[in-house]
């Protein structure tokens, strides 16, 4: 299986990845493949996350996923043969919450319908803020309308963004993501979006926190290799991109971000980990 | 009537206006303020229109309106007073059908349904590059990704944007405008827009080769501080700025772009221009 794992250069070793004492997975693109109301897992990678959990290895689950509550989003994974503990995934939407009662800030919503319970018991009158998170088809032009003339109607515009992904793959093609409309109400309102989620170092760092660990004991593995493997990498962690999801080949020749590896799938990945362990 | 008009410095002079050979105006929120399906005259611009033409100054219209062909545009024009030859506006969609014939270039179109009958002959099968102007309600998330798809799968995605404005006042408030999308699909494909209309250098050459005018020796007058008054002044023409339409005391503190001149309207902007002519 070793055969399956390459690195950039020819020859180099992935000899690291023996040595992490945590895996950060990514899900969308590296767990499963996502689909309008469920999706599909990646072959090998339910065994994968198994396999990784039973070793001892810390595993923790980063997500921008913002078209659904944890729960839901959790329920979801049951059925496509993964258990994972709410406590253990790191998704934007709780942190946002965080964020706005630290700062006594009243949101104006432009998310998922089913996102909408996180906010259940947040105050959303007189808004002072925007919040956008992936609203798939509630990106219509009358939202986006409403959304901007809340921002420039404040004295200082204020946008929050859950995540500044490009795009994702859905099984029935690739989807415009949350960053896309980030930059379009930026450009708008000529102000600069404060991202919550990945690649966001603060992000990552609840994460590291939460482990109790040194970045440089981690690996990151996802499918994006600039929400993923570039948002790591800034906070000390390795960043493994997977062969599957949004990858696509010219990845590889990215001018500014580089993977520690790339690997086909997770399966592949865990492999790689898990050899001697 | 003069003190209706007042420059960026106290005291500074705005008699530079009376020996201008000719007016560039821009149409939306200069002459009217528009409205989904019609508009309506901004008081006092109909005549100011008939006053400068019949006084022998050259004038010429430059819009980035791509929500209706020329002439159907005209004919809205018409109904609120204006009468205006279609060879005197300049717009980006003919400008674009030029590009495109030139360049063999055949587009995936995402822009408003009443500006389609202007691509009547246009080749859009296999298409090679996307076109964008001011949809509105056609900036869909659905057709937003339609176009994504088309640009992602070329070679070197090609993409155009007639104009680049953020947004436009219409009678039931602002509307987030073509540049907005323009700088959504930027991000997600990683490219820059080819931007036909206005502020592009080469859209307001084409005017004054119209005119066959040194620009030293017209003036611009608009709404909007970036895409008129910046974009004109870069081509060493004057620009003007309008207290009306899309404009906003804060334009008048812009750190970057300083109009020669603000005016309360085109009335009065006339009214300067004609004293001893």
């Amino acid at each position: 299986m070793r055969s399956r794992v390459s690195s950039m250069a020819a020859g180099s070793s992935v000899e690291w990845l023996k040595s992490v004492k945590a895996v950060v997975l990514d899900m969308c693109g590296v767990l499963y493949d996502s689909a309008e109301g469920g999706g599909q897992a990646i072959a090998g990678s339910a065994e994968a996350v198994r396999r990784l959990m039973d070793s001892g290895v810390t595993v923790r689950f980063c997500t921008n996923e913002t078209q659904n509550t944890r729960e839901r989003f959790l329920q979801k994974l049951r059925v496509m043969g993964f258990d994972i503990s709410v406590s253990h995934v790191f998704s934007p939407a709780p942190a946002l919450i965080h964020i706005l009662k630290e700062r006594g800030l009243r949101p104006h919503l432009l998310v998922h319908d089913d996102l909408l319970p996180e906010f259940d018991g947040v105050d959303m009158s007189s808004p002072n803020c925007v919040v956008i998170g992936d609203a798939a088809d509630n990106f219509s032009y009358q939202n986006l309308n409403e959304a901007f003339r809340v921002l420039i109607g404040l004295e200082k515009p204020l946008l929050f963004s859950l995540g500044q992904g490009r795009y994702y793959k859905e099984t029935d093609g690739l989807k415009l993501d949350v960053g896309v409309f980030m930059k379009a109400l930026e450009y708008a309102c000529d102000v600069q979006a404060e991202v919550v989620g990945k690649p966001s170092a603060e992000f990552f760092q609840t994460v590291l926190s939460d482990m109790k660990l040194q970045p440089h004991e981690v690996v990151m593995i996802g499918d994006d290799l600039l929400n993923d493997v570039g948002g790591a990498q800034r906070c000390g962690m390795k960043g493994l991109q997977v062969r599957t999801g949004k990858y696509r080949p010219s990845d590889e020749q990215h001018p500014s971000v580089r993977a520690d590896a790339y690997v086909d799938d997770l399966a592949a990945a865990v492999n790689a980990i898990l050899t001697d362990h």
